[in-house]
């Protein structure tokens, strides 16, 4: 039987490698890609582009959003904001925050998915064991949902998916490593092109994840801390 | 007392600059376009900064949504579609819908007006005497700004405001007259730049709101149906 299509928002980062992982399970994949002027856009897309093809998808689509450099208000799109070295226990919203970054996104996959009438978006937000971003809780994808569904044709039904939004990084590379989740070829560093930073808060995050594990990251990176 | 500031979603059609005209009056204006590969787009543009300059706006963003001629399926960014020939009795949604256009729109314009930190955003959309698009539709925007509440900072409180949405486009017409709203600076066809079709989905609702309402539009047309 042909599998349906799912519509992944993919960053080229960990969460959205495993997030293709999982999806990959149950659907035919369509990767959606976005460009908003962030620090690390090339090799973001490089890590896009390695993914994919990693999973052989046909479906690709590359998403210039330039708003978002013309709006600011954030470290990943705004030069003059310095990217602050990770404060793991600060609950508070970093300046790495792009204000309403995933509404834009998933908006845009529905774009797709309506007219490529796929049945799901999966997004690899991850909420409890990462940064706090508002656009990362689960109720926002509860509601994005539902506005989505009163948004399109009556014959549009499309499932917003995130697969790991309650899991630790911890899980997510446990997870990655069991689905054989090309974890290599994946950049998640908001500050560095080559070699990671290791101290953003993205980098932060993932490397308490890996040690967590007690697994090697296999990228490359200039400082490794200890975040156990 | 300084006023607060608005985001308005403003194509440069007689509907959002009614839209602008009713905010100005309790707001300062910022003035939000979306170039998004539409045939008309240019006219478009030109009417934005007609009716920006009309009201002194300073607050202009100019945003270009490339991903929807990418992803087509619309007769407004898609060469290969014809635009149909309006059908006002007709209830089914038109081919012009854009898959999901208004929320990314206002998905944008949130993450603006965080930025800004203003206090709403207002658009134009108009739901009974329209086509029946599924992004026009009250619930629709009721769900818009639960979701925007659940996926921004816990201060950012931005309300959607849709003041058109249940008039008709006779009522329309009245309310730009009074108040003085630049209707002669505004472009509404979807198919042509120069001389208005008359005949298109958007030339066909505008005409009949005009001819309802006894006034003559300003602005030049091709032909000129009787829609009454």
């Amino acid at each position: 039987m042909e599998k349906k299509l799912a519509v992944i928002a993919v960053s080229g980062g960990m969460d959205s490698c495993v997030t293709a992982a999982i999806a990959s399970q149950n659907y035919e994949l369509a990767f959606a890609h976005f460009n908003y002027g962030q620090r690390t856009e090339k090799r973001e897309l490089k890590a896009f582009n390695d993914i994919a093809d990693y999973y052989n998808v046909k479906h690709r689509l590359i998403i210039d959003f330039s708003h978002f450099a013309k709006i600011g208000g954030s470290s990943l799109t705004d030069k003059n904001i310095e990217v602050t070295k990770a404060d793991i226990s600060n609950k508070e919203i970093p300046n790495s925050y792009v204000p309403f970054r995933n509404a834009n996104i998933l908006s845009a996959c529905v774009s797709w998915a309506e007219v490529l009438k796929a049945e799901a978006i999966f997004i690899g937000a991850v909420y409890e064991d990462a940064s706090g971003y508002p656009d990362c809780r689960p109720a926002f994808y509860e509601a994005f949902e539902k506005m989505a569904d009163l948004g399109t044709k009556p014959e549009t039904k499309i499932k917003i998916v995130t697969p790991i939004i309650n899991l630790s990084k911890a899980e997510i590379v446990k997870k990655g490593i069991e689905l054989n989740a090309p974890l290599n070829l994946t950049w998640s560093c908001y500050q560095n092109e080559d070699e990671a930073c290791g101290v953003c808060d993205s980098c932060a995050f993932r490397l308490r994840g890996f040690q967590q594990a007690g697994i090697e990251d296999p990228i490359p990176y200039k400082v490794k801390p200890n975040y156990k």
